[in-house]
């Protein structure tokens, strides 16, 4: 059974009202944003990674989506796998690392004990406030499915660091600022609560620019233009594709009207327009898509497997 | 590195209020009681136990912890890992099944491959509303900890039939209601909002009568003695002491002031005073405590990994 068709299939159960149809990377209960994202050995992180790098990825990457909605964090929830003293002790030091990073404070969770060599399995769930409100009952935070026709796609930051730094943790030389793009994203929590009162849709680019954007057009029936000369690439890395087709940059991709001035440094990487679909152009010319748009199975909330592009 | 020291260092970190220390089974955030549970296959499940029924058991562990707190079921985040097309079809049929049998929404989640071969490790994550609230600032939620000197220790139901269902499992021949104990418990969620305004403490029985016993007097600052002939057992089981210490039955345990009547069926297996530790009796005389009270490793939230008696 494929994602997509678990998906689906979950969709036929009883859903809550704040489940937003498992079509958003989180739900809304109350005043609250909840997000929870399960991080996988050999599928997330490489087994050789940082354990101290794996904790403030999980983290982040959970912070990363109260940031898409404007929130502010409220705290979060660890259920963890003990199997080795040395990486659960690195990966508390990073835990500690990243929550005083972030000011964020522990709200509980589960402990469980693995078999011996099984691949860790780590879940975190993350609730924050959402902007305007403080536990009230009608939560504001901006869905994926928002963008209307006539939008510009704007994106916050730059995109494909953190694949360069996938390449390089894999290679084991190379730039430590793109390395550190890969193993210890930073989430946009700020940069969410100014956007979020201002945009139509937002999300976080977690599995690629173009396979979110596809996403993000696709959840809200329209179709979208990714121009790749404009998006916006850090020190090091110089192909637009690949960088687009990368994930786990963790910027904020947007849908604003016309006249929009980020409040934040953000680029505009392309429009949205009736139709459907994704398309692609470089300098005013278009450009076939890749096969692969980004990741299918990468670090997503339930909506994200499903792209419908 | 082993749970308890794990545990001690969590508490070290920046703790949420809702918390509660790390000591209980849920977390309160504004009127919500929150509440993780992680399943592991091999550890909490049998690897040949029916896909249908960890689902159910993976909803109504968690239910059971919302109804220790006399909570009402707002609904469930899953975090599930596709790993098999049978196995995932059947765990959705069993997903159907619970939910709709306790009348749960689902509220989102997350899905994730697993490596060829891995063990499944499932995580849900259940929300309840607080009795006496909704969504409202002041949730109230008995705690373990609030057992007193002179409060009687009371169960319901009755205590041992998961254990000798897991016997039955392990076996694959025996009573078919003693197996149901073990793959489809019961989350007393009724009883648990008609007990919660009238006791001193709550919890369920999900590693032991006699762990988990220990754990309220722990947690209260309190001593503990259970009479092993009023332990209630069911058809078919009649050994108090192995009851006592199996796990998995999911019956709520109180502490309850004296003059107790409870409103719904329940036994008075024992009593709370001054002073700290376990004791058994049985007909009244003083009975030497086995060397194993229960699980330590079983179904718990962070806080039961500590029994410290």
């Amino acid at each position: 059974m494929t994602e997509s068709d678990f998906i689906a299939r979950l969709r036929t159960l009883p859903l809550h009202p704040g489940a937003r149809g498992l079509a958003d990377d989180v739900a809304v209960l109350g005043g609250l944003i909840v997000t929870s994202d399960t991080l996988v050995e050999g599928v997330h992180f490489l087994p050789g990674d940082p354990a101290a790098d794996v904790a403030w990825k999980l983290v982040a990457t959970n912070l990363s989506d109260l940031a898409a909605k404007g929130a502010a964090v409220e705290g979060v929830m660890l259920n963890y796998p003990l199997r080795d003293a040395d990486w659960d002790a690195a990966f508390l030091d990073g835990l500690a690392a990243v929550l005083g990073a972030y000011d964020v404070a522990l709200i509980g969770g589960d402990t469980v004990s693995l078999p011996a060599g099984a691949p860790r399995v780590l879940t975190l769930t993350a609730f924050g406030t959402a902007f305007g409100t403080e536990f009230g009952r009608d939560a504001r935070a901006p869905a994926r499915s928002g963008a209307r026709a006539g939008d510009g796609l704007w994106v916050t930051g730059t995109i494909g660091g953190a694949g360069a730094g996938l390449a390089i943790a894999r290679a084991g030389v190379g730039d430590g600022a793109l390395l550190a793009r890969y193993r210890r994203p930073v989430p946009r929590l700020a940069e969410g609560r100014a956007l979020a009162p201002l945009v139509h849709a937002m999300m976080d680019v977690s599995d690629g620019l173009l396979i979110d954007a596809a996403r993000m057009a696709a959840a809200s029936g329209v179709a979208v233009t990714v121009a790749l000369d404009a998006v916006p690439l850090p020190a090091g890395v110089d192909d637009a594709l690949a960088a687009a087709t990368a994930g786990d940059d963790y910027e904020l991709l947007v849908a604003a009207p016309p006249g929009f001035v980020p409040p934040v440094p953000a680029t505009r990487v392309g429009a949205f327009a009736a139709g459907a679909g994704l398309a692609l152009t470089r300098d005013g010319a278009a450009v076939a898509l890749p096969r692969h748009l980004g990741f299918q199975h990468g670090l997503s909330g339930m909506g994200c497997a499903d792209p419908r592009a």
